[in-house]
Parts: C-alpha cells; sequence; structure tokens
C-alpha cells in the first residue's frame, strides 16, 4: 500500500574524511523516498526551484516514486552544507540557503489522500499538521522533528505529534523533549504526548523502539567503511515505513504482531547502513532489494543466540 | 570449573547524581570475582592491607570464593575515588592511593596452578604474563587492559596479550590500541596481536565480540536507573568467563559453538547491568541466580525479530 512522504528535496555539498561533493541531490524527502521506494508505493510531496536538474528527476521516476507532488517553481532550490568531523560523528553546517522552500505550502494532489501511510520529514511542525488533516483513511501517520522546533516551536509542536501514531528522532532529541535522560523515562514521558510507538535513532549504536508496555533494541551495522552519513537517519525512516506499507499494517486495528514492528526497524537500519556506504544518493543507484534482504539475514545473524 | 581471577581488590570512595559514599569494597578482582561466583567455582589472587575488614572478606567468602590468594600485608589497601559526570558516561579521578599494591606481586597457592580459566584483572602487563606463566593446563585465559599500559608500556602489553586466548576492553582502547577507529578493522589488527577473540565493552551501547571471522553484536540492557557504573565492565569480564567455565568451553580445542559465545556475552552484558543497580557491590548482596537467568531471558525478549 502507499506512503506519502513529505520534506525537502535539496542540493546539498558534504566533506566527510572521505571527500567533498560540492553539489548532490538530498535532502529528507529523498532519501525517505527512495529508501520506501524498495517496499511500496512511494508518494512524495516537496518544492524544487527550476534549477533541478532532470537526471535527478529521473533517479526518483527510475525508483517508481511519484512525482506528482514535487512542485516547481521559479527559483533555487534549497541548498545546505556540511563538513564532518573526522570520526563522522558530529557534523557542522557551513551553508543553509532556504530558496524556494522557504514558502514551502504542501498541497497534496487528490490521488495522495487515500494513501494509508503518511511520513513527515522534518519540516514546521504547522506544516506536518496541515498535510495530515489533508489525508484521509490513514491506517498509520508519523514523522521526525528536530532540537530547532522542539526548542522554539513546542506548543506548535505538541499540537502536531498529538495525532501521530509514531514520531521517530534521535536520542538527544528524544531527551530534549522529554526533559528525561534516560531513555526508558523518556518514552514513558512522550506516550502522553500522543504517539505510542517511539522509535529513536542512536547513529553507529542502532536504534530502540519503544510500544506501549515493551521495547525492541537493535545495534548498528558495523560498516567496514561510513563513507556519508547524510541521509541515514531518513532512510532509517524510509526502510521503517516502507516494510509496514508493505505489509499493509494497520496500527489502529491494533493487528501488528509485535515483532513485526522489530522488522520494520531492522529494514530501517538496514536502509540506513547502505545509505552510508557511498556519497549521498549514490548507493540507490545501483542497490537492489535482494541485498537488502540479505542484510537483513546478517541482522538476524550477528544478533542471534 | 574453577576460574583464577587476578586484579585489584581496592576501597572506592564514589559520587553519582545519585549519591555519594566516602569508602566501599571496590576493585576491579572483586567485582569479577563476584560475579564469575554466580556461575563457577571462583578464586582470586590479590593484595590487601591490614585495614581490609571482615566484613568483607566475608561477603566474599560467602559467594564461596577461594580467598587462599587473597594476601594479607601490613599497611593500607589501595583506595581509588572518583566522581561522576550527571550523564555518568564520564567519570574524574579524584585520589588514587596504591598502598599495598604498589609492591603487588601475585603469587599463585598451588591449588590454583591447574584450574583451567584464567582472567587477568587491568593491571601492569609484566605482573599479567607472570600469572600466566605460573599456571599449567589452561583451557582459557584472557583479560582486561587500559589506555595507561597501552600507552606507556606498549611493548609489555605486546608481548603479554600475545598469549591470550581473548582481550576484553572498551571501545577507546581498542582503537588505541590497533590505530584504528572502525572497530571491524581495529579487531583484524587486534587479531594479528594474538588474541582471536576480542570483546569490546561499549558502556551504556553494549558490547561486541569478534572471533575469527564472525562477530555477535548485543545493545545493553536498559535501566530505569543507573545508580552507580563503578564495576560495571569488570560484571561483565566475570558473567562471560563464568558462564564459559561453567560450560567447560576449551578455546583450544575449538569445540565451542560459536553461539555459546555469544551467551557469554549475554551474561557478562547480564551482570555489567545488576552492577549499576545499587552502589558498590551492593546488588550482589541479594542477586541470586534465578534473576539473572531472567534478565538473560529478557535480553532474547529485546533483541530478537
Amino acid at each position: 500500500m502507499s506512503v506519502v512522504i513529505v520534506g525537502s528535496v535539496a542540493y546539498d555539498g558534504v566533506e566527510t574524511p572521505h571527500g567533498r561533493v560540492e553539489r548532490m541531490l538530498g535532502g529528507a524527502c529523498t532519501y525517505i523516498a527512495l529508501s520506501s521506494s524498495y517496499f511500496t508505493n512511494t508518494k512524495i510531496v516537496a518544492v524544487v526551484g527550476d534549477d533541478f536538474a532532470a537526471e535527478d528527476e529521473k533517479l526518483l521516476a527510475d525508483h517508481g516514486i511519484d512525482l506528482q507532488g514535487l512542485e516547481r517553481v521559479p527559483g533555487k532550490t534549497f541548498y545546505w552544507a556540511g563538513v564532518y568531523s573526522p570520526d563522522m560523528n558530529d557534523r557542522t553546517t557551513l551553508r543553509t540557503d532556504l530558496n524556494v522552500f522557504a514558502n514551502f505550502d504542501p498541497k497534496l494532489p487528490d490521488s495522495y489522500r487515500k494513501s494509508p501511510y503518511l511520513i513527515l520529514g522534518n519540516i514546521q511542525p504547522a506544516l506536518q499538521r496541515s498535510v495530515r488533516s489533508q489525508m484521509n483513511g490513514l491506517k498509520l501517520a508519523g514523522g521526525d522533528t528536530m532540537n530547532y522546533w522542539i526548542n522554539d516551536y513546542r506548543a506548535e509542536l505538541l499540537d502536531t505529534i498529538r495525532d501521530w501514531d509514531f514520531l521517530l528522532i534521535n536520542d538527544s532529541e528524544a531527551r530534549l523533549l522529554s526533559g528525561e535522560y534516560n531513555l526508558r523515562r523518556a518514552a514513558a514521558k512522550i506516550f502522553e504526548m500522543g504517539p505510542k510507538t517511539l522509535v529513536i535513532k542512536r547513529g553507529e549504536y542502532g536504534a530502540i523502539l519503544f510500544h506501549r508496555d515493551w521495547h525492541f533494541i537493535v545495534p548498528a551495522y558495523l560498516l567496514e567503511e561510513v563513507f556519508d552519513p547524510t541521509g541515514a537517519g531518513d532512510c532509517f525512516a524510509g526502510g521503517f515505513i516502507g516494510y509496514l506499507a508493505e505489509k499493509g499494517f494497520d496500527l489502529h486495528k491494533d493487528q501488528v504482531e509485535p515483532k513485526e514492528l522489530s522488522r520494520a526497524v531492522i529494514y530501517g537500519s538496514v536502509m540506513g547502513s547502505f545509505c552510508c556506504e557511498k556519497f549521498g544518493v549514490d548507493r540507490f543507484r545501483t542497490l537492489t532489494r535482494p541485498e537488502i534482504d540479505a542484510r537483513f539475514n546478517e541482522f538476524r545473524a550477528f544478533t542471534e543466540f
């Protein structure tokens, strides 16, 4: 069943210890969509400028991604540049040019409105809420946010996530949002805010899923070489929602077997790990579903006892 | 089958966000032994001063720990004091009084020499080597080290670990010892130094076991409250060696099923998690084997998918 993804489509300038790229396709929506496209029908809602390259559009189209909701307006596409620390655990933003993204007002094509799955990339909470209100018959909706919205748009954010089924953030965001350092306590506080499923991304240490009274923890895949971690968290989100949509689970009807939510976390982890193997979206130019399923099985092998 | 443990028996002064204790039983050997004692016959080699309290000796004896190798000499017992950061991921040493530990020259009682399992706590590499050379018929020997020995006693350390079956260190030590940031590459380098099994402790993120051409990763148990992380890594070591000794595995004869090594890592993780629940060794005053096995099963529940 189809997934609607809202967020940024951008150009990124990235420098890691392995090299530097001035300008390449990026943005949360791009990464989530490429990742999700390996599992299910994927539709994006985003805005780009008139500089958006035909070859980048082709990459998305070649993955079967529905681009009806990709708005093209005069001006330049959102541009972000950053440099990673030597261990790649930190990054410094060098430039953020919102460009056409500054006036992004997501409008859903009619053909998107009955999609049962929705994932809201990290954008202004009010826009996330507006998108959710345009949808009918959702089986599962949730998304991401970041420190900026948690600190400066707290009331708006709380209004927004109240209706979400899941929240997918990293550990420092979970601590900031809940005011609790301990992640079990943080999860309990966040459940009171609305979402009944919390996925905490821990970067090179993996991820935790909290759902009602149980939790699941998975370590990250140990890569021999991390080329570029940009987009890994978004690819995680795409694998997570993609797998649940592929299976057609309805969280509202409580018909999801707990282990299936755990498997969605594994597919998320698998997609995040592939993302880091090359610069930007490059790994998705060659990645195949059999490779994904093989890595899923590797996760089983290195965690089972 | 019995395990010989060499290391420090000490008094610790510890301050965490949950409180402060001026003086309590501590030391690597103490924690490893208390942890191992739940699995197998445990013998310690250590030195204490004439201030070593009868009640502390009783705690060890009540756990069935063989104290023949616990030397008592005039003077004061090793004293260490430290304070933890608010998130307990860092600690600052306030005081290190070696006292009688400065002249520690471990001599094994005859009754220890044929024990098949040996674990060498974090002491000077030359002393670790001396102890190993006093043993006959080892099935499995290994131990711990730290940044100080890696930096300032590198040649001596390399001479020492060449004969070890396993090395059990944390991630920053593995990086320092190997000169590789990536842990897969670090493991490959360390294998060239001798040990064919490397266990990397990652604190609140769990542990990784590298063995020949495969690895196993486990996340740490999510406690609701970490009272005092002192000794957690040593309790991990005790659970790891304790389980292997309980099963009687002989790594030299290659008769250890891989999953059994993984299970030893789980028991290590279980013991490390219990250690953090109370100050110092306090959790071991009440801990029972059924509680340990129940938590082992919890690990299965939150990692299986």
